[in-house]
């Protein structure tokens, strides 16, 4: 059984090596003429540019914080969180190394080869980043407990496993909100100016704004996504840990618990996760050699390939998992069941799927709301955003209930396998391994979901180079399919950073408890008391559900200015660079400062919304302890809403604008046409800046608090 | 102080001899040429049909409720909730009666007389409306209390009380919800085949959908918002009533409150709510006559009419309460201090106030938010839609910061004026008495509000009849005034809504414990157990969360498929009546079945979110009560934070596009003004149904667990 954090180590390094032999692959494919290479160039230059200034902002931030861990919680503290940051930062920087690498290869494959060929080598473009994802998190994970914490000895090393998970949540939290203000500002700025007052279609070479709209996608749909996946899954491996060292073996701890879990019981449960995220890895490095397309163009066929992947993964997984139960989950350790904890995690991982699904339900063209959406468009834009906001709003419902399911059949499954003396704890371990479940498979679950930004930008350098049409049909099917299978991606991660979060924050209350010295002010008070009729807890419980509209609001203001920055320089050039709108030759656009001008501004309204995350929680939580437990409870909950809300509802209205562009209620240029391009550009910021950020928010504020629990008290 | 009921009832009598007094002077003056009493009186019947028809479906729903009531609850209480849905529905129907008398004798004052005569008619027209609302609803408490509770008694005749504001909740949240989608259906028809497609003014008498969309404003922004105070008044007081009650009367009762609140400081808590509703009374009737003009059109000193009523109303309110507070607290009643509650209730009348700043600052084009929507105007319509999303969410951080300030002043006073020993309930008691503080002076407030929709009712018979341009301007004048005084409304309105939910909450609470037999199943439980971190109430928190979204959306839905009937009607007479578009002389629009159509419409698409509302609070109760006490608290702040964001929003696209219209950003028919018109149809059922029906949602739902919570356990 001690062998397991090795055996994680070991799994993690395969993945990374498969990561390595697919940038391998990627490299020495063609990246097409002349035209095509300096593009790709181009793009690589500038989503370089940006990430290295991102990472300069945010080593200022993560530096601060290493002060305040070392000064307020554990000097050891700061070396592991900044590992876990730099760990981050490096999957995100590796995913945008060979996305923007791919792009211009996947068009010349899209060319030489059509979809059979294209499909692939997006894909390994895309496992690059999905393995290194998942291999640098386990991977540091792994190490971090080998080197300070060891097997199953009874001390407080955990804390640094959570410096860990807030090192990632960091990153996560700066290169999603940059990121994704970046990646829209450029798109609403090429969109707004080019397709509608310039009259040119998307990624023409004419406008000054396309290089800066796909490095948005390399830097916000790849780097950002990368850093986002790399804390959800870190964080839902740290959050069952954690539970149970706190719970467990800390000094204060609850005398009952501490009796009752020996070491023969605790051991398995703290070793669990990095057995269900070993099978995972195994099982995703399998999927990942099923995805491959005979020489059908068929888009189901196509679509068939990326899911045979992902799949086969979800199944062996289940297997393994129910392998793991039986071997670690016996009788003899004090088990009730071993089946128990299996179906906790299984249930994590179906719930994800169907959380997925519903996603898919209200996102996909073959369903009836985007077709709603799209007959919307008829009578003009503003029935296009009513009929989108009524429909995110709606798949909310749907998407709760399949969570409040996946929490109850979590908790049944480790309320089985506890003994009775222990059933709360078993409850919220159940429900800590299933978001661990969720995200088993996110090596190949985020290949596929990376895979779409690099079609997409392929489109894009199709469309730049001015090659044949039928190459930018190529790109535009794999894209649309990108769309689809990058919901299941969001169900994922949507529905893990729900149950992560809820995990952390019984931790934290715990953790709380744990640290408070016999004698303070805290205990006296008689400890935490998350009452929700007390009335600090419900003020908590007020301004939690407040700070996720708070957060959008800034998050979306922040896209409008950074947009509108870019439509006057758009403007600009069209006005002062002559021969440009006319496409005369040899006029070249001057891209770079798109470029430029999208970084500064980006960079600059990133800080606000990603220190709020921060600030906030620390704030209340040396004011009262209990108005921060009421505080976490009530935006997780409002901000898991508003999450699932603007992301459906975003990619709802990209996915009506297609539908339409398709030929469908007028096609292409026609007004319902019009209004689904206002629909999808008001999307834009809900799906890919607000909403996503939301889930890191949400995490970000609850491991703070845990981290910083023994601070308050 | 046993004579405060009579003294509650006799003002309450002398608000409705006022309304009757005011409702004969509306009566007595012209309503102008044959043409527009003509239009008076279609937009009259049509208002009629409508609310005739609407009471008939809503009273399917009372009598099933009251046999409910009689049945679990108590066979009184269904007499008293029917005699509260009987009043509220009388005072919607007086005050549409009389704002569609009141409309065209408006446009005759304008025309005739200009501001100054006819801004104190339509004044008029609302206090009808205003003194009706707040005379009905605190004559109905003032006889349930003498007839049935008596003065002091100690029996449970208090849940008829609490049966008597769930049957003034039922008819607002229908009346709220069906005259919210008759209003915007026909509003958001009328706007998108006439003005965007036909290219025909506002109510352009050509346009078949003007009468309907006139009769949607008496039916939805009159009677919908008459029930909706109603209500909210209605329920201030009920609240602290009967935490008083269930705390100190009941068998069950906690010992230590029961014990130590002896009779002598019972009643003035009981009376004090009646108290200050008496003043509040008596001071929005003195208030009411100083709403005078001289001879100024300037909109400056119109506007400064209106508010001197509400200011005056209110400084005679604080100085009164602290009389009252003088009166009734004294320390041989065992009160710490006399002015601990009058500090509560100040408190909340103040932040009701400030709420309703906050509303103004975000929906007038005096200041930053709407003038940045009119600026990002120029950018298209999806620029307009996200400064209005991001304006209103914004607008939600500040309205929540003011509410925990309110809870916190309040239950300050709370704790002041209480012994030690019942700090808690002290506290509880001042929330609940600060909103009864917001509500005080309803008479006068609802006035200001009511007389909004007369004016623009007034603006649209002007322009139906052909006036001259001039009258219209004087009445878009006054219409434009009224959209702020709305505003500090609307503040008292979702302010009290969150205060007087809350403490609902905490009598809910007792009520449970209370009710249950001391060998139920819910008492072998350990009772009710709200605390946040336990997994049954965290699923309560997350559906409370996800039902107003689910709410929204289809309200949302509802106006858009009420609206698509219309606008295909009004498509096909613009097809099938020959003349009709060009205006050709004789040629009248089929009105009446556009007004058919939206009454049939509206009626059908409100039942279901109408149902949701009772039905789920009652499933999830009856399954387990702490996820139902999860379920209202995620609700009741989530709620909370929705409708201010959508009322906010849709306000600021409304005068957003009105301030285009008046010259600024090219004015109407440019570009910037038809992508202001987009944001003003998308923030229509926004701001006029989903918003504020959210709020009687809220408190709905907890009347609703409140009423049956001895069924529960």
């Amino acid at each position: 059984m001690e062998a397991i954090p090795y055996l994680a180590l070991v799994s993690a390094l395969a993945g990374l090596g498969l990561a390595a032999f697919y940038f391998g692959a990627v490299k020495k494919e063609s990246s097409g003429n002349a035209r095509m290479t300096e593009l790709m160039e181009e793009i690589a230059l500038g989503a370089r540019a940006f990430l290295k200034q991102e990472y300069t902002y945010v080593a200022a931030f993560v530096a601060v914080m290493a002060v305040l861990i070392a000064v307020l919680v554990v000097p050891l503290g700061a070396v592991t969180y900044i590992f876990g940051a730099v760990l981050s930062a490096l999957a995100g920087y590796v995913g945008m190394t060979v996305a923007t690498m791919a792009n211009a290869r996947t068009t010349e494959a899209a060319r030489s080869g059509g979809p059979a060929k294209a499909l692939p080598l997006a894909f390994r473009g895309g496992a690059v980043m999905g393995f290194s994802v998942a291999g640098l998190a386990l991977a540091g994970l792994a190490i971090v407990y080998i080197v300070f914490i060891g097997i199953g000895e009874s001390d407080d090393g955990f804390e640094l496993l959570t410096a860990f998970g807030l090192g990632a949540s960091s990153i996560a939290l700066f290169s999603r909100v940059g990121g994704g203000i970046y990646t829209k500002a450029a798109d609403v700025g090429a969109d707004l100016v080019g397709k509608v007052e310039a009259g040119i279609p998307e990624d023409d070479p004419r406008n000054p704004a396309t290089i800066a709209d796909n490095v948005g996608d390399n830097v916000g749909d790849v780097a950002g996504m990368g850093a986002d996946l790399f804390e959800s899954y870190g964080g839902s491996i740290v959050a069952p840990m954690a539970l149970i060292a706190f719970t467990a073996f800390s000094i204060d701890a609850n005398e009952t618990t501490a009796n009752l879990l020996g070491n023969d019981f605790i051991l398995p449960l703290l070793l669990f996760p990095f057995g269900v995220a070993f099978i995972g890895m195994i099982a995703s490095i399998i999927g990942s050699f099923l995805v491959k397309t005979g020489d059908s163009t068929d888009i189901h066929d196509l679509s068939k390939a990326l899911h045979r992947g992902t799949n086969v993964a979800m199944g062996i997984t289940i297997a393994g998992v129910l392998g793991l139960g039986a071997w670690l989950f016996t009788t003899d350790n004090g088990f009730d069941s071993f089946w128990g904890l299996p179906v906790s995690v299984i249930g994590g991982l179906l719930v994800g799927f169907a959380i997925g699904k519903v996603a898919e339900i209200w996102t996909s063209d073959q369903f009836g709301p985007v077709k709603g959406i799209a007959s919307a468009s008829e009578t003009g834009p503003a029935t296009t955003i009513l009929k989108g906001i009524s429909g995110g709003m709606l798949s909310v419902g749907a998407s709760v209930v399949l969570i409040g399911i996946g929490i109850i059949v979590a908790m049944y499954g480790g309320h089985q396998a506890f003994p009775d003396a222990a059933q709360e704890l078993g409850g919220i371990y159940g429900i800590a391994v299933a978001a661990v479940g969720m995200l088993a498979t996110t090596g190949v679950v985020v290949s596929v979901d990376a895979y779409g930004p690099i079609a997409d930008n392929a489109g894009g350098i199709a469309e730049m180079a001015e090659l044949d049409p039928g190459v930018r049909d190529v790109t535009d099917a794999l894209d649309s399919l990108g769309n689809t299978t990058a919901a299941v991606a969001k169900g994922f991660a949507v529905g893990s950073a729900a149950l992560t979060a809820l995990a952390l924050f019984k931790t934290f209350e715990v953790a709380l408890v744990q640290a408070a010295p016999i004698d303070s002010q805290f205990i006296a008070d008689g400890g935490l008391n998350l009452n929700v009729g007390d009335v600090d807890v419900f003020i908590g419980l007020f301004l939690g559900a407040m700070l996720p509209f708070v957060f959008a609001a800034l998050t979306i203001d922040a896209v409008g200015r950074a947009a509108n920055e870019m439509i006057e320089e758009v403007r600009r050039q069209f006005r002062e660079i002559p021969g440009l709108r006319e496409g005369k030759e040899g006029v070249k656009p001057d891209s770079a400062t798109c470029v430029a001008i999208s970084t500064k501004a980006s960079l600059k309204e990133m800080i606000i919304p990603g220190a709020l995350a921060v600030v906030v929680p620390l704030v209340i939580g040396f004011i009262d302890v209990d108005t921060l437990g009421g505080f976490l409870a009530g935006a997780l909950v409002t901000g898991f809403c508003l999450a699932i809300f603007m992301s459906n509802a975003g990619g709802a209205w990209d996915n009506a604008k297609k539908y339409i562009e398709q030929g469908n209620h007028g096609g292409k240029g026609s007004d319902p046409h019009k209004a689904a391009v206002v629909g999808d550009t008001v999307g834009d910021p809900f799906k890919d800046t607000s909403g996503p950020a939301m889930n890191i928010l949400l995490k970000v504020m609850t491991i703070v608090s845990l981290v910083f629990a023994s601070a308050f008290v």
